[in-house]
């Protein structure tokens, strides 16, 4: 990039390996570059061209200063207050553990300098990022602060530095800036355990059904099973239940508002925390759904099956009508229910669902998933036809797999049937809007949207 | 989230629903609410923390005013003109229908206190959205105002609210804020009219062709054939015909240009209407294409075709190369075309195609566009092969399906072939830069760019 | 749209096809517009309602000048410097080639007119984009100019034509955005070559491999089985090998700093290079995986396949358990590494990978990655399984294709494990976080992060 025509010097306090990163990517983009340390005649390698000084003389360069030091330091810049007054300090720091302390570093380093103003950035970038320039999930920087001059001066640096800005207020969402970079994909915990706990449980359930009950019974070894056809047992279950724990908290909450007559009480805590991971939970589920579907996929060009296909040959001489209507109709519904989950998977990427109004996402995510579990359920019904009937079905007194996943979605169906019922819907509508069990007055009833 | 240090008040009119969500969230994020009401002692709950006064004092109360009253309390606030001068009034009304008054409400507020900064925001936020905070098609406000000072306020707010903040201009822009959560995906219509007129239409016809023809002359049911078969005939058809619908406007206007020999004139409505949902048409085939390939990889494992498969081994015994090349060639850029075809479909996500330049963005979707279209067209003719010559084909001499879809296609190929003739490509390319059939002042060319 | 209440006026220098465009664009979104032009009185045909004077006539009416002119006239505006002082003068020019003149356009233009205030945007937009309003890759403009005062004025311009406004820093970035509308997908073109170089030396190397090995010593006509049974063991070679290729920069660059003891020095340019465009060889290689499942899946439906399959199906009387846990094992490990590339490719998409935190994006790219590609290389050699001990793979002397796929992947997963052992990893991570094999002043460790 082209140096500036006029070249603005940035200050820089802390010599390790953020201060360096940082000050070489300042360099780069036009900059000058002066160093606060405290021992400026030894502290080590430096971008060539910058400048060491002491923290005092450094802090008189330039009107912005990047703090890349440890918080347990911020209390020795106390004693530099006179000559922070009006500067603009850069919190870039970062902890290594959540809640490390009561306050966020940047919420103490304003407490501590009240006289300068406190600007939270960069610290969501890491090190490598910040040297090298944007990449990916290194493209933009939070900012947060107090004052909104301050913040302005910081951005234009940031977007000189080729970073997209997005202010997130004052420096109280500091905390929130600095917990962004430890998360792990906090929302998909829950999810997953539900997923691993599932699938683990299933699996065994199936493996003393499949494998073992045949070993037992028929003396053959069929575990090779395991890594195909258990698996494509195990995926679409557990799948199916979690697609029907995705609606089942919003129809619970629907009920416990009939039940309250109002929708101003809180839901319970495990309500809340079940509703705001609805979406990861509906992307794990579309995951098992899609391995599911490669699964079946390759049935045909296993060598298990090819034998089978082979041996049976032979036998059947007569075509049933009533068996091809079974497995064609429970092949398509599987096909549409599995189109239409792919739907709700694409409207879900961040950018797709910015680009819908509200009206739009509840049409696809609520109606069309509604319709999306119905197709899935049908599937599976239809894939069990009339295996219920028959004495076979239930080894050692248990039930199959499959009837076991139809249960939680036939639950959630049928209770969203009830709340599609003319009465009740009516009496769910107005509560939503704002209707209360408890008479108002009447009066009111001018102002109300 | 943390209370800020310096506490702001807001003053919200109105004690609705939208009036209590609002309140409530300003409250979290750490403001002072103060509530203006008509009946200040008999307005129904508030949140908690929230002071209720009548209009005239809560106005003081804070420079930046929330409106939630419906538009037909507005004149109404006429009244309290002297107060509200100076303020920032927030707009945050919805229209239950499109076009229900000659202005946008925002329009009409201004219109009625020229001497308060009218600001339109969070109108396109459910009102579960703006009291739980961002969620998928939450997380963004859009905000118009003629005052670019009473914007920033409002923007800060909003900001604060965990919102990102899009400007659309001044007051005018409020109609389109307005019209914005009343859609519900205005672009499909048109499209998904097509794809559902088609299906129906090749549906009835294949239905006839295929099931009843079989039963009239050979007595057999095959009636099961409609759930996966049939599906599988309507699908592909339907989808290469909307493909090469969507190149067809594009070709037609190339045409009506070269005809006309000037770009400066305006297209009819009708190719207007249609070149805008050309993206839509294409994922509506793209959609179609998808579930066409679902539909043919399960072949293998339904009964019917296991069952065909197994009486037909008896027969053959010898190998034919050409039947080898037929099956393998249509498969191959069936795939091939279904690639690309995925490929469009990924470019046109809204952050794909944001990151994409104008070049780049038209090399994918323009060249490699008329290749899928082509491969697609291919594949029709590879699986048609030499079923045009048997007489079986002509059922009560209908045309088979394959045949009717490839039709437009090939209309479509055929002139875009035209189109890239050197010498009718090279006067439509000067035609796009700005040439005309009238001749102009040739001392103008030293200012064209 | 709706016209402003205030109208302002804008001037447009230029009537070429750019200057029409945009003038067309601004009066419908509200704005009188005013063209400078050199012959008021024979320039040719303008929007309709806009106004032709004198250049300087032109300048006084408007603050903000729009230069729809060639960069070869740029040097005529000197004269109109005074008129020209203080405006804002927005540069919308492109060059028909990269690197065309040592310096870009608008710095250029600033050096002419130090007095004015230079601000380049609308560069990105395609005409027809201008024309018509905002399109896919049409969306949004970069900005950039030393005055934030000017590029704010002009941003709310750009704003109300309903573009998203990027600002990209001073008038020294013009030069990368001067650059953009040029480029072809850049970072494309070095994985683009190897994907296309290996995948011809692959396919010639089977062909003789396969195809006419078979006729030289069978006298067999195989040639059929180069559409899909031969691309469906090209494409899963170079996809593997480029899989690869994506990881092994990492583990090269962790080697150097090794050995270098240092991260300060920089890398070799060729690596620095294979490593920017790692994420477009990931991609490329997911896409011939994509491929290679779909050619897998369409195996059963293949005449050649059907006709060995009733050939083989008297034959083989005895189930080998051996043959079914083989081709199962090989079969899951392959669906289960492509699931997993999956979710790579998912989470490249831009708008997924800005909403990861730094250490989810490298837990999934990083991490996830070496798991997908130790899924695939276990696929890989699953599939040989003991094709190695029979000497029939080896036709003519050579090894099957196969085996060379495996070569680099297993390289490249050897290093990884290596650079995982505790020693080499408690190394490795002291020289990431600024450790230097030359020992430092002890007193300075007070000051590092």
């Amino acid at each position: 990039t082209m140096p500036d025509l006029i070249q603005q010097s940035l200050c820089i306090f802390g010599t390790g390996d953020l201060g360096r990163s940082l000050g070489h990517r300042l360099f780069q983009s036009g900059y000058r570059v002066v160093y606060g340390s405290r021992r400026p005649d030894s502290c080590g390698p430096v971008p060539q061209g910058a400048q060491v000084l002491n923290h005092a003389e450094a802090a008189q360069s330039s009107r912005i200063i990047f703090l890349c030091i440890n918080r347990e330091h911020y209390s020795f810049l106390q004693a530099l207050a006179p000559q922070l007054n009006g500067k603009v300090l850069v919190d870039v720091s970062n902890n290594p553990e959540k809640d490390m302390f009561p306050e966020a570093n940047a919420v103490y380093l304003q407490r501590l300098l009240p006289e300068a103003y406190v600007v939270k950035a960069l610290n969501t970038l890491s090190a490598w990022g910040l040297q090298n320039g944007p990449s990916d999930a290194n493209r933009q920087t939070f900012i947060c602060g107090d004052s909104a001059e301050a913040k302005q001066a910081v951005s234009e640096v940031c977007t000189r530095l080729g970073l997209l800005v997005l202010d997130r207020g004052g420096v109280g969402a500091s905390r929130e800036l600095e917990d962004f970079p430890l998360q792990l994909f906090p929302m998909w915990k829950l999810p997953m355990r539900i997923a691993v706990g599932l699938s683990g449980a299933f699996f065994f359930y199936l493996l003393i059904r499949d494998v073992i009950y045949t070993y037992v019974y028929e003396g053959k070894d069929v575990s090779f099973r395991i890594l195909v056809s258990l698996a494509n047992k195990v995926f679409p279950i557990v799948s199916l239940i979690m697609l029907a724990l995705c609606y089942l908290p919003g129809v619970m909450a629907a009920l416990l508002q009939l039940h309250r007559g109002t929708k101003y009480r809180r839901f319970p805590d495990w309500l809340d925390r079940w509703m705001l991971c609805r979406k990861q939970m509906g992307l794990v589920a579309l995951a098992l759904a899609s391995l599911h579907v490669l699964y079946t996929l390759i049935i045909p060009i296993r060598y298990y099956v090819r034998y089978r296909i082979g041996a049976l040959k032979n036998q059947t001489t007569e075509f049933f009508n009533i068996l091809a209507w079974r497995t064609d109709s429970y092949y398509s519904m599987g096909v549409l229910g599995f189109a239409l989950f792919i739907l709700l998977g694409i409207t879900s990427l961040p950018s797709v669902s910015n680009a819908l109004s509200w009206r739009e996402f509840s049409f696809i995510q609520s109606k069309l998933g509604y319709v999306t579990l119905f197709l899935c359920t049908l599937h599976g019904y239809l894939y069990g036809w009339d295996k219920f009937l028959h004495l076979y079905s239930y080894k050692w007194y248990t039930l199959p797999g499959y009837m076991l996943s139809l249960v939680v979605p036939t639950v959630v169906l049928g209770l969203k049937l009830l709340l599609l019922l003319p009465c009740v819907d009516r009496r769910l509508t107005r509560i939503r809007r704002g209707w209360e069990h408890t008479p108002q007055d009447p009066s009111v009833q001018k102002l109300l949207i």
